[in-house]
């Protein structure tokens, strides 16, 4: 069902008067990287905006008021609602008492837009409004980031799925937890993650402690006088292949015994496939990707990949 | 007050016959690396060993019951107890209702005896008794060991204190989970310690995931709606020196920070004589000591370290 009519219908009479508060808060959620309500960005709708302004009364009032939101915070005006919601903000439709117009707006993009109203408040300048746009970085700076931070940098690189942004953003937010998940699960340290998209490559980003783990890890057994389970768990190591060693700490068998996966892009290489992706992902990471470390990177010359990088270092 | 003249008078009478069995058991703890009760070796005493037999019946019977025991086992030749005691085992003193013969026995020497007694039930053979003696290890050896493992390795060399080994061995344990403690706080991952000290030399051996970490580490602090909180926080990082960039993460400020110690070696230089240490032993180390690494643990010659060496790779 199209609301837009009946969203028309309500705005129209009462934004009169208040139509440049519309247009300015517009412009600085836009300079917060908070104004749009796709699912690629997951923040403030135009709809979303407007009802804001008619319930606050200007762009200040909404202003001062976000910079004391907290998660839960619900705005009623017809105060009409019916159904509780859990997302961290709810404005309830003036014209669907079900309905949370609000609903697609994520924790973070919810914290941001506090974040940029009470910074605003501190010091109202005209940046919050058109902030700097970054350049796209050059290889000499990125090796200079990745000198001072010695972290590792992964860059999952593959095919862009040939889809609308609403179905793709939530498969490539669903692939970066997966790819997290995958790189904890194997013990090696994600410090974070991020994603980009172009017309040709896609890229899952991920920083970690490092990319690389020695070749042994240890298997903390059942303590010793838990005999079945002891004697079991110690003739599965002992002498086995790939077994360094064995000993007794704090009452467990304790066997040293070889890693899986030493380096996380060979993990990637052999599991990714296998993780929970979205189906056109999973579809294009299937057909074939790369995975790029540190230095490799600079092989991807896409200026907007370039203006991501440089914001993600 | 020396106990042996009652101890003596208890055991003589109720031995005859099985000295024997006293010698043997005697020779398989030491086989098992578990006899003595000096606080080197926190393992069973000569006089515990017979009461063990004399409870027991032989040597056989002691190995048999001694493999299914749990920790918390109690024995009571007198039926005379009148304490509660939390060792591992309890062997309650016949000649002192109140003492606990097995006192000074770890719980990883008691699992250590619980698996030695398994192993020989499972195929009795004369190494049980007389284990073949590892010879030190060589350079080349260590050196390939080290590239098979591909760990980091740690030796915490300084001045044998000068003191007998009843007051020096509680004060190096105590130091080995003094510099682990610190290791995991700096966020460094342990996979074992150990002792080693020699007549000139002791050392503090660690393995480590990793005897480097990146130059930053993320600070997370409050959520952002924590209003008061959370501007303190943000106001302590955003700009400071040292910080490389900040942003929200799941309703929460996080600042990337830079890593006050990058190596474990740096840790320990600096911080090393600030941890709870024995009195002997910290009056040692003051004085001074060296962090070696990897292959640099080569300089230590001691053909007993190498043989600790050996094992401990």
């Amino acid at each position: 069902m199209d609301r837009t009519p009946f969203h028309n219908e309500f705005v129209k009479s009462r934004i009169r008067g208040r139509e440049d508060d519309v247009l300015l808060m517009k412009q600085f959620m836009r300079g917060g990287g908070v104004y749009g309500s796709e699912l690629k960005t997951q923040g403030f709708s135009g709809y979303l905006t407007e009802l804001l302004i008619i319930n606050y009364g200007s762009f200040e009032k909404t202003v001062k008021a976000a910079s004391s939101w907290k998660p839960g915070k619900k705005i009623d005006i017809m105060q009409h609602s019916e159904l509780e919601h859990s997302e961290p903000l709810v404005m309830v439709d003036p014209t669907d008492p079900r309905r949370n117009v609000a609903a697609a707006l994520s924790l973070d993009k919810f914290c941001m837009f506090i974040d940029h109203c009470r910074e605003f408040l501190k010091s109202p300048e005209v940046k919050f409004f058109f902030p700097e746009f970054p350049l796209p970085i050059e290889d000499k700076e990125f090796f200079e980031k990745m000198e001072s931070r010695k972290t590792s940098q992964l860059a999952i690189v593959f095919e862009t799925p040939d889809v609308v942004d609403d179905v793709l953003y939530p498969q490539l937010y669903k692939m970066e937890q997966a790819a997290a998940s995958l790189i904890n699960e194997y013990d090696f340290s994600v410090i974070k993650t991020g994603v980009w998209s172009g017309e040709n490559e896609t890229v899952i980003m991920l920083e970690l402690i490092s990319a690389t783990l020695p070749n042994l890890k240890k298997r903390i057994g059942p303590p010793v006088w838990v005999r079945e389970h002891a004697e079991k768990f110690k003739a599965k190591y002992e002498g086995a292949e790939n077994v360094f060693g064995g000993y007794i700490e704090d009452g467990k068998y304790v066997f040293e015994v070889q890693r899986k996966y030493t380096t996380a892009k060979g993990l990637f290489e052999e599991q990714l496939v296998n993780s929970s992706l979205g189906k056109q992902v999973h579809q294009s990471v299937s057909k074939g990707f790369e995975v790029l470390e540190d230095a490799d990177i600079c092989r991807l010359k896409d200026q907007s990949f370039r203006v991501f990088l440089r914001k993600w270092v």
